[in-house]
């Protein structure tokens, strides 16, 4: 198998950090495609993602996936230890659950934020518009509010045990630092969680 | 189970399609929630779902489900035929593959489309942003001719089979409508195959 990779960019570190907390880095080759070089735009590239997306997995059968979240199911299918999706309907649904919170009210929200806002984002997203990044920005901080009340009784996010909500939500708190945001840093129960967290993956 | 369901609003539309495509709507009470009259909003269902979102399922311990998607994971686990998610590691990849980009390319444009055009979301849509919903237009308009392309070639979208997928395209075939877009009456391949879906469901 193959994963092409962008390093720091946080849909690409969801399936890279999903198959590190496996314990299974060495089980795939990595290729790393640099977004900022336009290397996803290339002709070549978009024979194996369509959309230009990254990541990609190619599979042994040279079938190609995209979508890092249908990457992390496929590695929980392949690598079924640590379990990090769920053991019975009611804990994967849980656990999907709360991946979907932290996507749809936290992640979703910072990229709008920074695509309308940053520098960088200018070429690629064109008109940007500051006040579609201000209802994200309020949409945001209320949300994550919610996220430090749930862990003031919750050691992780979605279990008794860290799982991949828990790494959704860690690469959420290091992508939000692109619009000059460290939820982390502003939250106690969040800090404490982050922490934890970032120990774990890192052991 | 107990399944707190709003007709004809799509997140909510998406586990209860799953569940009739199941055959199992007799065995799940259906409580309905009108948003319009804010009935999400009270007290009492925010003990439910913290974030005021429907659907919710309660389940027969107690506790609650939100999340549409997750509780379509619930019900796959707890009805495992028809198979709708997928029976092996790839086949679950690739229909979440399909779903995710229909929900991220398709479902969501056509949101955030709606919200910041639509009279009827001027109260909870505040300040509605007519160059966000532009720009949504244009990413939905090109994604979804994409769509077509590839139902030229396949006959479900996601396997050889009907998928969740296939539950998600379509309704938000039918969602579009409240932008007064029918990309179903505009593409003949997506005409083809949402006929095809709907005799499936209806079946």
């Amino acid at each position: 198998m193959k994963l092409y990779h962008t390093p720091k960019a946080v849909n690409p570190e969801r399936s890279y950090t999903f198959l590190k907390a496996k314990g299974k880095l060495d089980a795939v080759e990595i290729e790393e495609v640099s977004i900022m070089k336009l290397e996803h735009r290339t002709d070549a590239y978009k024979k194996l993602s369509p959309y230009s997306q990254v990541p990609v997995l190619v599979l042994d059968d040279g079938s190609t996936l995209t979508e890092s979240r249908a990457i992390c199911t496929y590695f929980e299918g392949r690598f079924p230890e640590p379990n990090l999706l769920g053991r019975d309907p009611k804990e994967k649904a849980v656990i999907e659950m709360w991946d979907r919170r932290i996507e749809l009210g936290f992640l979703s929200n910072i990229a709008v934020w920074f695509r309308n806002t940053s520098q960088v984002m200018a070429a690629l997203e064109n008109p940007q518009l500051p006040e579609a990044a201000a209802k994200a920005e309020t949409q945001v901080r209320k949300f994550v509010a919610t996220l430090d009340e749930h862990l003031a009784a919750n050691e992780w996010l979605a279990a008794d045990r860290f799982t991949n909500a828990d790494i959704t939500m860690l690469l959420t708190c290091g992508f939000s630092s692109l619009v000059g945001w460290k939820p982390h840093k502003e939250h106690a129960n969040i800090a404490a969680w982050y922490q934890r967290t970032k120990a774990h993956i890192d052991q």
